[in-house]
């Protein structure tokens, strides 16, 4: 009988994870997909849909047509618990027994950090989910309208720094297109000591180039900030003042998923060893975003650690390929520390930045900005979404 | 019977108005112009002439001689008042009645405002004025003879910054050109919050970049900062530190001339619509400095706006493009906000700028320093006295 | 019977004055180079040796080869002190005669001003001597056996801050060589106020400049600092923070030597006149580091005066060629400012520095850093040996 293994989640984890389990197992193993979304969809393009530079179809593929050529179960299921003891995963169907699990359900968005935070129970856009890039075009194009003030940012807390600085570049570089920047103030208000910090201690010269990008932009920065509040129409910040706004649009805190929360530590992510082995459970792994780790230095206002698609990926492949050795029989394979190639948008540009470990002291360190790098992000989706089509895993 | 229109100033605003009013309504209006100097002023030579880079002839243009062949009265007299109910100039010699009146007369300068500043009941040089500009150049020979400390600013205030920028970069680079760079420690002392500030809210990387350029030259710079007072040979500072100058040039503020003082805002600026029609009186309008435009934001010292011959000129045509409408019986144009394109001197290099809109947020702000603006700089002095010589007025 | 001239040093300041006079002079003068060192040694070069990346034998030269073929007397001895009323210099086995007495020691090295620091009695590394950087070499090779923090700097009252820039960029340059760069945290602390102002004051955009290569390098920079106390593995700093270090290298405060600091300031560093002239002694010169020169200004941490090797030949130059005028009755040479040209190493580049004067305000003023800059460090190593080793003393 072959291994069962449960992949929770259809995103860059799930589905790097269930394809490298096929490659290195064959037919030894059972694999199933679990995900609430019948869809992967290529969340670094989710600021080109608010933009309205992508429509949907462009980014997401179905998960049930891109699996099954490759034997691998899909269950559009939302899993609600896991009985790690049992072995089981529960969803809102079924009990779904396994040999081995993979926890790559990405993570819960924590709006309630901040009141009136969120796109549901809030007033601010959001650009995480595809529903929320979604809903946050249309807030543009209502905009687009009757444009005013715009402010973007990263609340106390936040983790995933990236997504509104391609925000504010994107808006301003739109806007300059439209010939209506001169209607629209632009301010960055972030968590990060220093724009160009990311969460991972800095990088190389990232501080001075980063502000130089903005100023050069003319987008106001506020570092080293908390939220008190959102109202409808105005941000109010720690130090007493008040951002009037007709779009913001700002990234939330995150948290481990309800079904595995237990699982994991007092935020819900999944305490792993170097091969992303659960620490107690040794028949659970986790990759991605629903890992637990640790920020690189403690800063004034509370900033975590963010995990790439690029980091998933790597997690997923090292977690595979330590299942597989055990099933096979073979010592389990000696990881590298994760590390982190990156293209951030830019608007008309784009920034490439390698950080090799993620965290310093690192052997290699670097950002560049430039036009090429634009052009290498656009090509970058077409192969990635290529290579997810067609069960290929290979980092570039 | 043509109707009247007296024009007061004979610098850029008021011949570009003249000019344009002549352009428009041909032998449908007389016009006048009222000049207390006989001369037109290529002002943003007067920091080249204090260096003895031009003679007065280079940059100046009698006003009687090109304004004739226009079929231009030019009444060489200065006013004293204006009697808006009556619609009549008043100088020292005569009363002139007007249908329309541009007032273009430029600033005040407020040397009164700090305790030994100006070049009369003070201590310190100043570059707005040709006569001015002619003694700064004696003592600035002077001082070649016998070199000391240089202090160059603007004191709490003042609304244009660039000339004094241009004075500390030509002072630097005619000290080097004559190998005694070495004796001569110079000082910016600036109200603006930062360099490259200029009044304007900054404009993109200006900050950097100008940073940079004074560091290059070890142009020590002291920013928001105010002057308590002038002795003959220190500058004292607010913070209690005093600067001992063998030479020193200071814009002082500006307010509204005493003629048409009692038509402005408290400074004596005239407050105007976006035609630059006098908000109470219909038939007066006002361009350039004279006009009241209010400042970006509120900075610690304070600071105002300045107004370059660009804006100037923009501003007269759309005054002269008003009145000739209603003179013509059209309807009113709709005029585009001022914005701004200047050259700034830098000794051997100097600094393109764009603010499309004058003040944030703008569709386009950029700042670049190269030599080819230097060449750029000195080419358009001549382009514009070409102008000017024989009425014309469009803009590059 | 020839002039007796005494030379009490055998590096730059010595061979210089040596060479020079006998150049000057010929068989007028007998001119003996009194040294406890039998090798000149190219102390640009020990960052290197400390390093691994020269040995000791390609970076010196034996003293009595170089000299005799000049005919220039050398005795190996350590001068114990000097009798400037009888003209006579005490070393451990005899008393030597002089007619004029040239003081080129170098520096005393002040390993008590910090509890901990030095290779004897502390625990940090030095590479100011060939002993020190020999000894810092066995520990950097002991070091890469076993990584971790490095902590370099200048402590407070140091007035050479180019030796501990060079060792944090060639530690790093070196760790990524060896692709262990990611094991070893980098920090640079220094008593000036910020990175780039070398105890002259700053030097053009030196200080954006520096600040970019360090960030670039993610070496973490702690200016304006001073040192408490330096344990086994801990650096304990001013403001309370303790840094771990695995290797750490700090240069100490100078003062002048035993043998001649009753003829110095407080600090026994030799009060000369533009000609260096001891300002009492009349037959006494003094030349290079032992030379007593005031800071250019008072930094909120103490920090003194830089004197590099080029700056001490051109004092060497200056005072053998006042000593020969007036042996030969000529009129006293009339004498430049001190001025500085350095290559600074950077590990892959190096910096070039011109300052002329030294000291602002300055005619030149550069720092650019570069590739290029590299290669002619190394070419100038070689070119400067070559000429020592021949007793030429032209400057480039």
């Amino acid at each position: 009988m072959p291994v069962r293994i449960v992949v929770l989640g259809g995103s860059f984890g799930g589905l790097t994870s269930a394809y490298e389990l096929r490659r290195h197992l064959g037919k030894k193993a059972e694999i199933t997909v679990v995900s609430d979304l019948d869809k992967f969809v290529f969340v670094p393009s989710l600021p080109w849909l608010s933009m309205g530079w992508r429509r949907p179809k462009d980014i997401t593929l179905q998960l049930d047509k891109i699996l099954k050529p490759k034997g691998i179960k899909f269950i559009h299921d939302e899993a609600t618990g896991v009985d790690a003891d049992a072995s089981k995963v529960i969803t809102k169907t079924r009990e779904i027994e396994y040999n081995y699990l993979v926890i790559a359900t990405g993570p819960a968005l924590v709006f309630s950090a901040v009141p009136g935070l969120g796109p549901e129970d809030g007033y601010t856009e959001c650009i995480f989910t595809l529903d929320q890039a979604i809903k946050c075009n249309e807030s543009w194009e209502a905009f687009l309208e009757n444009p005013g003030p715009v402010v973007v940012g990263s609340v106390q807390g936040v983790s995933c720094f990236g997504p509104p600085y391609e925000f504010a570049f994107e808006v301003d570089a739109e806007l300059r297109k439209r010939k209506i920047r001169n209607k629209v103030p632009i301010i960055l208000v972030t968590s990060e000591p220093y724009v160009g910090h990311f969460g991972i201690g800095g990088l190389g010269k990232a501080k001075r180039i980063m502000e130089d990008e903005f100023a050069e932009r003319e987008i106001k920065v506020i570092t080293n900030m908390s939220v008190e509040e959102f109202t409808p129409g105005e941000v109010r910040l720690k130090d007493g003042s008040k951002l009037p706004y007709s779009l913001s649009m700002f990234a939330p805190p995150m948290a481990g998923v309800k079904a595995v929360f237990h699982l994991g530590n007092p935020k819900g992510f999944i305490p792993v060893d170097d091969n992303y082995r659960h620490k107690e459970h040794r028949n659970i792994f986790s990759v991605g975003v629903a890992v637990a780790m640790a920020p690189p230095e403690k800063t004034q206002v509370p900033a975590g650690l963010p995990k790439t698609g690029y980091m998933t990926v790597r997690m997923a492949k090292d977690a595979a390929s330590t299942i597989a050795a055990e099933i096979l029989g073979k010592s389990q394979p000696r990881t590298q520390p994760v590390d982190v190639l990156c293209l951030m948008d830019m608007g008309k540009t784009a920034a490439f930045m390698k950080a090799r470990p993620l965290l310093p002291p690192r052997q290699e360190a670097e950002l560049k900005a430039g036009v090429k790098y634009k052009w290498m992000k656009a090509g970058f989706e077409k192969y990635c979404l290529w290579k997810m089509r067609h069960g290929l895993t290979q980092l570039p």
